[in-house]
């Protein structure tokens, strides 16, 4: 870590902060220059408080030069995690199809659609049984209910099932869902992270819409310190000043995690853009940027259907675009 | 509520969005312009899914015209909310200084800054006692302890308590605080927000760092519709571009919530600035534009105050500020 | 154009605002509903001040039917615009592959690159010659100079020219230049503007860090309305909170752009990132969503190859990738 | 400087690096850590390009230790500095008071809108002569007309004027204004911050939507490079996701740009909000946190006038308003 002092600190006050430092068993280099004096602090420095540092008087600014995270980090374990369901591999160079409803429905309605996208290539079933809604009165899932609805849709097509957790208490229903999905509104729900943190199953941890990478990764940390390893980031969009889609996709993000950490990325179109035509153009460009898979909103209500249709893709557009995401995908990592 | 057509939509696709509109129970009346067709659709909207609608192919925009919020809504409220915490009344020109550590960290802590503070006039104490940390190898803070010492320091002080709930599994622990606070990375955590709805116990509702100020409302709307009214609105800062500050306080959003709410409404200075020497002039600027009131920060922590400290303010400090802000306010709500 | 009227506007005021927008040639509509009362403005409304409107106390928001925007707008050119540059062909199907150093620096360094990208199949030449920077003390460009040494490139390779203006006194120097480019800073230059909309050669317009894509159109127009329809729109990143990269590539516009005008929409994915190694895959996301070209830096000089290279790629990594991106176009536009 | 190189570096690269950095003059200090490897440059870095460094292959990050800004640099210039026009003086305690229509129409309007803001205790008289409008379509200012009727006003009333400059070509006719005016979208023109450089009258330079405070300092340091170093700064609102109001103002800017910069720095509140009865609020916020003045919009149309009306206040509002802001102002600054 390093310490930018401000200009004319007072001996005194240097001497306070460095012995203070010294008391967290930390080693101080200092380096004097023409108009400012720089602290080099060696030793465990994980646990020293960054922004307590950064806020003092008399520093001008603090650059922590090694990482906060360690489990997801690739410096310390370089080679790619491939995350296991099933039979499905995700990650290093395994890229998996996810697809499915935004609700679950009814028995029909997961079944038709879980056999539709099976079709056309998918290799994992999706469907929301707890929703997250901004209103209270708007409709909340199926719960329970629709969980169950999962399962039967998993017995008739064999693909493994993702549903998202929105609650701790919520959590017994999940024993038997293949992967854990975290919403991007839970990304800093901490209580929840440690608690999926103990679960012996994968977890799909989507980016907030206003968190950082490093915030993303030290999330998944949260999880990983729990003894919970099989962990996949989802780069789902993030707000900014932009209007005309609900949240701007961050695609440069995919090859940056890359490079900081060994866990699959996968990204997620539909809920980025909220609007079905942006979904087959952006989920082709997550391919072609080195993406481990994408999931997808697919449904099959004749009313979305007809229209064009809401942010689903229907069946049948999900099989032309599932087909043009391989090719893409092919060229891109060759 | 408002949809926009697209130009040219084919008369058969309309026919089966307005027949889709129709038979969730609304009136539609059709408006040609010549470019253009809007629909002005009459009854209940407030089921009526809006991004489903703006994302179908033939759809151009579509507007709210009704609010989606009810029981914090002005318009069918049009009375200010005075939120009762013992003797303490905050909103309709009740105004209230909470202030307290970040931390509770020990007795002779905790009871040593109450005391200091409720000499500069603060009515409320604040502490945290559940941290929420971006790392999970931070301090997380002393949890059921922390929770005791507030206790403590309330009965040396008499000074009601505010501490925040990082889950629902903890809420037995809240049973004697005084106001419930819910962080600004769950104020979309519907689960928690529930569960407070239920408490008969006053609740600081803080905003997200992304967070609109419908999507705030929205929130606190899921508390009252559990029955408990009795929410306190919290601006604290939103996330920017910005890098010199934590995060960019937006005093805007007072006057503005100010507008479409009865709910009290308070701001946090020392989060959203994350710098102790911008505090005060934040805190001033806060009561300048007609806020409820202030949560500030305040230690007596040597090492803080040896280095002008942190984020945090010391208790002279607090006592200079205190004074300023009450004759600031005395001018502003004249 | 929609106006809805706040809850119990005295009538007074209604009918005062209902005569100042018939004094302004506008048939009012008025619908009573139960909350709120909706204005309906018919005719031409392009001149209507939105803002002024939507800040009037009785006015509780305001929203847009018709477009402002006319020449740049699909809906009244519905046929796509092709921008010829030479024999260099660009939109309706045309890719255009521009390359080139981010400066011009000597004559052996413009041309050794010139010949590298041309045999890697770009099209176009890029180079700058005034350089926006951000302090005073950096260096600005060759100027004229560089417009000289792009010229002699072009006459050793036959590849078009495009450059960078900053200001309208300069524009005489660009008489002989192929393209203009309208840098991201001066986007809402609005005397720049003018100025490029009397040429009689192609613009080049780039995205403004924190402009709206209606923002961007009505850059277009700006230079359309001036009678110089040749325009091409360059989405090259926006600014958000996100700080890993420079800025944040926003390829859903590429789609969301093509339908609301028939202008030509190329990216660029070196000023996007700021990073080399994050080029390649952008710039293939980027011929996934269905841009028109890209524009993207390269370089031959040394230090930079020996160390992979700041934002620029060398002559051997352009090679690899322009291969790429034709196959990933190849099945994108199937 | 100080560079942070990735971990496991390769030793050839690294000297290639370190080569290329002594090339340019400077020293480098090579401190070896435990996973990574940082240098740290001394000597004149204001020159060195800090965005190329950072994406070098071998780099992990880079710090500036130096601010890249000398002439507004607070370090280099400790005390405050006073800008004057005519018996008016800005900054170190003196506050001004600026007032006037958002555009100049005619010489009746800003003739009686200087008297009432003059009589509510404005110092200098604003008005737009040439105005910067998204829509080609929209009026855009009576320009050289209205700078004569802005001395009319003048002369009526003995207020300073200050006015909006667009382009270069355009200076001639301000030679006898008081006050040029650089607007937010202008802040990084570079070619007419060059040229207002070398006015010998103060520049009123506005921070741009998206702008960093450290760019609107480099924006002033184009400015008083050229010799001019009458600059004031203008926070003005910047762009987030943020919708309800126009522009989000950012108010801890002005106690974070005072420890920065000596030159005095203003608020306004108007063009940030966008909305007339907002502005008293972040006015009096404005004066809370110890900035050098305000520029606020004062009409005396009727139309506007009879609706509360739009981002102007009248002269009445503006009159009580002028009274609480010298108030509170005397209370925060005591």
């Amino acid at each position: 870590m390093i310490v930018v002092l401000k200009q004319k600190t007072p001996d005194e006050k240097r001497a306070q902060l460095i012995e203070w430092l010294e008391g967290q068993g930390l080693k101080v280099h200092i380096s004097e220059g023409e108009y400012q004096t720089v602290l080099g602090l060696v030793g465990n420095t994980s646990h020293v408080d960054m922004d307590l540092i950064a806020s003092l008087g008399i520093v001008d600014s603090v650059k922590r030069v090694t990482d906060p995270f360690k489990c997801c980090n690739r410096k310390f374990h370089p080679d790619d995690t491939i995350v296991e369901v099933g039979d499905v591999r995700i990650g290093h160079g395994h890229f998996v199809m996810i697809a499915g409803p935004c609700s679950v429905e009814t028995e029909e309605q997961i079944v038709a659609v879980a056999k539709a996208v099976k079709k056309s290539g998918a290799q994992m079933l999706r469907g929301g049984a707890f929703k997250p809604r901004t209103s209270p009165y708007d409709f909340q899932g199926l719960k329970a209910e629709g969980i169950e609805l999962l399962k039967i849709a998993r017995a008739e097509t064999g693909l493994p099932i993702v549903t998202e957790v929105m609650g701790v208490r919520d959590l017994p229903l999940f024993e038997d869902v293949d992967v854990v999905q975290i919403g991007a509104r839970n990304m800093q729900n901490f209580d929840l992270l440690r608690e999926v943190g103990r679960l012996k199953k994968p977890v799909l941890l989507k980016r907030g819409l206003a968190n950082t990478l490093k915030e993303l990764l030290m999330s998944a940390e949260y999880i990983m310190a729990g003894g919970n390893e099989q962990v996949i980031l989802c780069e789902r969009g993030i707000r900014t000043f932009d209007d005309y889609t609900r949240n701007t996709l961050d695609l440069a993000a995919v090859p940056m995690l890359r490079e900081l950490t060994h866990l699959p990325i996968i990204v997620d179109p539909s809920h980025a853009t909220g609007i079905a035509r942006l979904v087959p153009p952006m989920a082709m460009s997550a391919a072609a940027c080195g993406s481990d898979g994408l999931i997808i909103e697919v449904h099959n209500d004749p009313m979305h259907a007809l229209c064009d249709g809401a942010q689903s893709l229907t069946p049948e557009e999900y099989d032309v675009l599932a087909d043009k995401v391989r090719r893409i995908r092919e060229v891109a990592v060759q």
